[in-house]
């Protein structure tokens, strides 16, 4: 069984954060810690990595993590919530779960994993890594201002951070966001920090625009391309986030991002649908 | 109510393929017809229209569908087949759901999906739409040697058919495809055939080498930008259909796919995760 993150100490913040313990066959509880508060709950990169983590620790689980669901429909606090998490369908080579988190009697989120036993194949790799400067020529996104969450990263800024946070007055003309980024203090990858990562992207919306208004994320899928021998090599070492949205109309916008290895092997691919009012 | 193609007549293929008769609550059979086989069952955007349908039928529906995930987990066969679907969260402007598809005792598929009261926001159309060939300058793909289903197609191609339907025994550098798409007899534009166009683009390891292996897609997401109002002023005219995949992997390959109007509206973007043998 590979590296899920669910043996490590806790004495990292995100392990704390996402700490969940077994109270019945595939049923959990958990609480995510203030580390990780957003500006209304928890930041929802957490959420989405205690929901994959309830796969993980499942002891019916076979293969590891490819690709992730996540439906946010409503708000999740700081108190006790149960995860469960079921398989519906055991393959050769993948097996497909479907979980949910459920808080005050209510199922604010709903979700879906497939896990599956990787084999060599051809292999190419198409999208091309974008040319940016290393790491320590970036530089810090000053954190202090910004929700607590935001402080377990380091994210060394290529270009694309809000409109607001960058001083600018005006709306710019391309949402993309591309920055380096790793768990702060370091941490060694694995699905469960990719998945988070996955949505530590500031809303589309707030690139382009310099207006601070209700935003949400409402559907979140990831796809995991590397497996956890790829990520092992790479230790905690950081990555390369790359964002932007195709399209901003009646009150949603999607998100396609990315994220790259140093040396360019793409780890991840993860699409949004969210909501924005304004 | 938004026209869901649920009130067409059943003279068009499409609709007797995906029809549903209720059940229970929230419970339906049905059965894709002969029309739309795959090499193995039914061709899996017929499956994602009746999971959509079911949600799309419901009196407790509030809205038109912007999220559809369906998460491919074991074969169906062209037997009967049930659907249920569940409404786990009812907000302002969304609602959510859990769906699944039973057939011989078994959940080959389960799914999600969000609809939503839209609104009218700051719109904005950032991807640019491709500049390409109209309709009628591109030559048509000959479907007789191909599964049924895609007959049910008029597919007008720019680029990227599989490197086996070309003639071509080389490699291909780019699994980018760019075709027209419409339904064939023509058909009015809904969120159903949408949800099946977005699973009408051939695998894009197929794109690229010109091997048949065994493929299959494992999960597919997709997100409508577009609503009823737009789609109707479409009628049935041609949308563009635009498709790539990032990587190749042990086994597996994402798709990232488009779907536009022929004046450039971004109607629909989707992303895929393919198992492939090779």
């Amino acid at each position: 069984m590979a590296n899920t993150g669910t043996s490590d100490p806790l004495h990292h913040p995100f392990n704390r954060a996402i700490r969940l313990t077994a109270t019945g066959a595939d049923r959990y509880q958990g609480q995510i810690t203030a580390d990780y508060a957003n500006f209304i709950g928890p930041f929802g990169g957490t959420l989405a990595a205690v929901l994959l983590q309830a796969v993980c620790l499942s002891p019916q689980r076979m293969g590891t993590p490819l690709v992730l669901t996540v439906n946010f429909g409503g708000p999740v606090d700081d108190s006790p919530f149960t995860v469960t998490a079921r398989a519906t369908r055991t393959n050769r080579s993948s097996q497909h779960w479907v979980m949910d988190l459920q808080q005050h009697g209510e199922t604010p989120l709903t979700a879906s994993a497939i896990v599956a036993e990787r084999r060599d194949s051809w292999t190419n790799q198409e999208r091309a890594f974008p040319g940016v400067p290393a790491p320590q020529d970036c530089p810090q996104l000053p954190t202090q201002k910004l929700s607590r969450w935001v402080s377990n990263y380091e994210m060394r800024v290529v270009r694309g951070i809000p409109a607001d946070f960058s001083g600018s007055a005006a709306e710019q003309d391309s949402s993309e966001t591309v920055l380096w980024v790793r768990d702060q203090p370091q941490r060694a990858l694995d699905f469960l920090s990719l998945a988070a990562m996955a949505d530590s992207f500031f809303p589309r919306l707030f690139i382009r625009r310099p207006t601070m208004v209700p935003v949400g994320t409402v559907s979140l899928s990831t796809y995991f391309h590397a497996d956890q021998v790829e990520l092992d090599a790479l230790g905690s070492d950081f990555l390369l986030a790359c964002a932007r949205a195709k399209r901003f109309h009646k009150g949603f916008h999607d998100q396609s991002a990315e994220l790259w290895s140093r040396d360019g092997q793409l780890l991840v691919s993860t699409q949004q649908m969210v909501y924005f009012k304004s």
